[in-house]
């Protein structure tokens, strides 16, 4: 019997009726649902498991029928969960019956909505790939098999699975579980995610290595169509096509890039041509005629998939192909779908299917499912509460907290706009990443000047040296750690050829709750290595204003500017937040003083003041200054510096090879080390830093005012009043 | 009339035959050649000028004679060439009829390979697209259109013909003109290119600034189906396709990756599925019923393109897609093709035809070519003479200097060959470089246990990561350079989860013709900032051996070692070129002296070793120090340096940000830094170092022995000896 989960009846009802052209005996039927959006969501079941199991492959035999799902408990109170709580691991799934698997994923729904809205995290990644996740656990055997959760936030209900359920309340918290999947943290981890499009490499990898090492286990790799938009996916499907070894590929396609690219205004719809193909796929007549024939034949072949396996792959594929077929099997992948992602009978027994065949080479299963399935709040919001802070679960209103200050990233975006509105030159670009980046205010006023070029910072990169080389003045806006996949383009097609691409780092430093992953620790290193580039780092956000009007002035070679998450500390912005060109090169004395000078870069210039303040208290007279370039460095400021203080601390928010090298090269080509000067350079340390609040952070990195005004001391021979100080704070 | 161009009348004859079940009526005919290596070529038009004229598409209306080429001269002299002799810019091309141009192509082929024979350079590449960049220029008008050549070596044809004629003889030598297009050689080179697959990217940047500035030129990508496989070139397709900018993308399909992948043994056959892919397109029967189908139209069409372009287009589309078509309309491009790339005729009229289409969007153009066309003794060499050094015009025969040591690549690939034999979890990966890494030779010897995974550095990383997740001991193998491309995956896929994957990083520092594109400087950069990485260069073939060992033996982290283009000192090798694995994170003194230390890092060490013999001779003891590890640093022997000597100089072959970094920290934090010790980094200046001669591009440096001994004399004091030394050497 073939049915359909959910909670939202309503959704399921037009599978009934005769829509869009399509007879309810369609398996597939693009449903409009009652969304508010208009986005069609495609809900109903492709390939189902009752063909394997009905003579007749006729509509007659489905029961079209919605299952009566459980009415889901998110009234805010712990839910009761009693299938859950029998299942500490994944061998606990296997006995269950069909209803109790959908049961679990019921429940799962409910513990993950209760969970996260005491916790904040990523929400409605996690909801979409319930009932594949229970499916998962439930036909292979973690750790012996592999799964591979491209980009990662959608592992909750995985970790809930594999014997975190008890320390779910401590996700993203410091010294808490890890919001992504993380190998230190559990075996069933296969592969740490947190950049997306890994997936199908790593992958591929772990399959080569079975088949080197005698192994028998299956590797399965879950990735969304946003991930999908990444040059890596192709790279490695083109690979894996190639090398023909046996592995699966789970298509999770809900139908938008699964990045929080909407929390200006409504959901962003993909981009992207891949996305339309992906569309053709679900609405092929041809496919569903297809599934249809393909039913019949696995009908026929009843429990002995075995031999005929290659007798339904040369049929389907020759049916699906015709000359060139999708995508996919242009690739060498064996195309199997769509799959209604919300359908347990169907998920269960296709991945049965696939895993009981003997050698199929690379499968990819296109498994379409809905952000935020089952939780109402979360599939009505426009950004389907993909990142979301405390809720509260009814009404999946965030509690989110007043702040005087907006962020950086705000304040970035609204500078940029002011520059954009008085110079019709500037473009911005970013991957898939309108919300994060604050592009979708730019987008939102200059709708033909912002380019999302989907979850693709090699192509942005490149694309916006391409705008530059004619004029147009491109402000490629990437996190500082995503910005480590473009490091190529950024060397070989801007720096090299001296175009004018300005880069926006955001994200730049420690990260807080997204951990390592995510941390900007590398930008300052990787990018004033460069020789034609200008390299900046504002300490408030009235100097990130300045800094963008300084990048959209600098028309002659590349410049690029980082800046932290978290708020701004409420400087004065300039009138309507349009920023003044800075001299390039050349930094600022903020507090003068005798005995030591304290060199910050970027928002340390803030720990620099404060540490100077603990110091004035003890007596110490403190020069800080803000070098605002990193290159060119201001070398009459750091010869100052130098020459009129006993000590000289350096302090950023960056690994080894960044500002302190730039100033360390300064120094001893000039001499300024040759003599009794005391220079220290501090920075973030020599290892990753776990997730966890960003003072948190601070402090493990030894970065906070306390940690410099320590240096001083000790620098200073207070060693013991320096020990007393670091207590005291 | 549709005829062929071509000098080996015998590959054509088969199209008057009935070969592979396909009549002499079929348009695209795959032909077998008298090919020694049993690889397909095909060699005949498809999309045919012909179909534009005649009423009745048949075979009968075809003259398949073969045009009666000129017979090449390549007997060394200096080719007569009456019509290249006209031609100093694209527009001397615009007023030449068809036979003309076609001779113009012969000419062109005359010269190249009379050039290149004296110079050495990249020769079948530019031979492959003789006629394709002879009808572009005279189609279309640079530098107002643009034509971006991918990865740019097949651009000595575009150079003759855009004012550069009179300077190829000094091309990729030192103040010569680049092996590459390069934006400051000429208004014609619409963006530089060494690294492949960005083409498409930098068009589509082209395109959207044309759009959004008012302007009415076309953008022409050149990309080979080597460069196809790499991930930029999917994430820009799926862009263009999105956008539907006007842009032209010309697939020059050679059915191999363009690169140097045989250079052992025989032809390395394309590897990744997508080459499949592009076979079928090319032998689709349906497909070509399409074309026949759509001359017909183009037939009654006549000259008025305009309005009933779109009606071909739906037509075309409609046939060619079925439920998916091909990848490249899956992502949004119109497919036009396949085209014989060797045909000038259908070239011209193709070109023209897409020229006037007034909004095609983004258009696929397929062209077939073969590398190394017209000049026989590139045709059936197993590289097809891809990279030469000088050599005889009438044979082919390169005319090699014997060095007694090999290359650096050899010794890598001859020890990693020796661990492999002892160690049967060894793996080798490499991105279509096996004849540039030497892994050609490990895969002869381990034919299952190397992988060419195609021009996509960012999944060979992971892909590895992959792999040393189960146990599997990879050994990557990317040019220093090139790994810029793989730079997250090393850090997220790679460092941050501590697996022990082995990075050989070859072409580190300086590479001679090549330039700046492929210079290795910053690998030591954005390598030793990962808290993970172990971080070595070699100071000699022996040591390399050795790294190679102690990479094999670090099995709980990555690791990385880096050595240079060009080849070893003579040292003596261990037995069965085994090395010994080193201890980690320890350096050795070479060379023991009293007021100078010279610590050099990698094969450095070897010009610190000469710098300390010059100074001996001026009465100067020098300690020279080879480091071997940036990464962990060895404390104790810098300490000693620092400690024992007047003056530290650290030496490497590589930016800002590397081991003086390492070092200058080291230095400071233990205080080393504090008294009166003078310590000078030295490495490469902050700039980019042109082609030519590898010791030309070390003077430019300032790193040879002359410059590091003039730095010593110049900071003990000795200014005007510094100076003579400089001024006697």
């Amino acid at each position: 019997m073939a049915y359909c989960t959910g909670v939202l009846k309503n959704s399921f009802l037009p599978l009934l009726k005769s829509q869009d052209g399509y007879s309810s005996s369609s398996l597939l039927t693009a449903t409009t649902s009652p969304l508010p959006n208009n986005k069609k969501k495609y809900s109903c079941s492709m390939v189902t498991a009752a063909g394997a199991q009905d003579n007749n492959a006729s509509i007659k035999q489905y029961n079209t029928e919605p299952r009566q799902a459980k009415t889901l408990n998110f009234c805010g109170e712990k839910p009761f969960t009693p299938i859950l709580d029998t299942i500490n691991y994944p061998i606990h799934t296997k006995n269950l019956s069909l209803e109790e698997l959908e049961k679990l994923t019921d429940e799962l729904r409910e513990e993950i909505v209760y969970t996260v809205s005491k916790t904040g995290g990523h929400l409605s990644s996690s909801l979409g790939v319930a009932e594949l996740t229970v499916a998962l656990h439930h036909v292979f055997n973690t750790p012996d098999d592999k799964i591979i959760w491209d980009v990662g936030h959608q592992t909750y209900a995985h970790k809930i699975l594999t014997g975190r359920r008890s320390r779910m309340h401590t996700i993203r918290q410091t010294c808490g579980l890890a919001g992504f999947p993380k190998r230190d943290e559990s075996v069933h981890d296969a592969f740490g995610c947190g950049h997306s499009s890994t997936s199908i490499s790593a992958a591929l990898g772990m399959a080569v290595a079975r088949d080197l090492t005698g192994k028998m286990n299956h590797v399965i790799s879950v990735i969304g169509d946003g991930a999908m938009t990444a040059g890596q996916a192709y790279e490695a499907m083109n690979n894996a096509g190639y090398l023909d070894s046996n592995l699966i590929i789970i298509l999770n396609d809900n139908a938008q890039v699964s990045l929080p690219t909407a929390t200006v205004d409504g959901p962003a719809p993909p981009v992207g041509a891949l996305s339309r193909a992906l569309t053709r796929l679900q609405s092929s007549t041809k496919l569903r005629q297809l599934r249809e024939a393909a039913k019949s034949i696995t009908k026929q072949v009843g429990g002995q998939a075995h031999g005929i396996a290659s007798k339904v792959d040369s049929y389907v594929r020759g049916m699906v192909a015709g000359s060139g077929a999708s995508l996919f099997e242009e690739l060498g992948l064996y195309y199997i779908g769509p799959v209604d992602g919300h359908n347990m009978e169907d998920l269960v027994h296709i991945l049965k299917k696939v895993k009981a065949m003997p050698a199929p080479g690379p499968v990819l299963i296109h498994v379409i499912t809905e952000k935020g399935k089952g939780y109402a709040p979360a599939e009505i919001a426009a950004d389907k509460m993909h990142g979301v802070v405390k809720f509260d679960p009814k009404s999946g209103k965030q509690l989110k907290t007043k702040s005087k200050t907006l962020s950086y990233t705000q304040y970035f975006a609204e500078s940029l706009i002011s520059e954009a509105e008085r110079d019709d030159k500037i473009v911005a670009i970013h991957a898939a990443m309108g919300g994060g980046t604050g592009l979708n205010l730019f987008q939102k006023r200059f709708p033909d000047r912002c380019f999302d070029v989907g979850i693709a910072e090699q192509h942005a990169v490149t694309f916006a040296a391409g705008l530059a080389t004619e004029g147009v003045k491109p402000f490629c806006t990437i996190y500082s750690s995503f910005l480590q996949r473009g490091y190529d383009q950024v060397v070989h097609d801007v720096d090299l050829q001296k175009l004018p691409v300005r880069f926006a780092l955001d994200r730049a430093g420690l990260v807080g709750a997204d951990g390592p992953t995510h941390c900007g620790a590398f930008d300052t290193t990787f990018m004033a290595c460069l020789p034609n580039m200008v390299v900046m780092a504002p300490s408030c956000e009235t100097e990130l204003m300045h800094m963008v009007a300084t990048a959209a002035a600098i028309d002659d070679r590349p410049s690029c500017f980082r800046y932290p998450r978290g708020n701004g500390i409420g400087s004065i912005l300039p009138p309507n937040n349009k920023g003044s060109p800075l001299e390039i090169g050349r930094g600022r004395v903020l507090r003068e003083g005798s005995t030591v000078a304290i060199l910050g870069y970027g928002t340390m210039v803030q720990n620099c003041l404060a540490a100077a303040r603990h110091l004035q208290a003890l007596g110490i007279s403190t020069t800080v200054a803000d070098a605002r370039f990193c290159k060119p460095l201001d070398g009459k400021l750091i010869r100052q510096l130098a020459q009129q203080h006993e000590v000289l601390i350096t302090v950023e928010e960056g690994s080894i090879g960044g500002f302190a090298s730039h100033v360390s090269h300064f120094l001893a080509l000039n001499g300024l080390l040759d003599g009794n000067l005391k220079w220290r350079p501090m920075m973030l340390p020599d290892r990753y830093i776990d997730h966890g609040a960003q003072a948190d952070q601070m402090e493990a990195a030894g970065l906070s005012p306390k940690h410099i005004a320590a240096t001083v001391l000790s620098l200073i021979g207070e060693n013991k009043d320096s020990l007393l100080h670091l207590v005291k704070l």
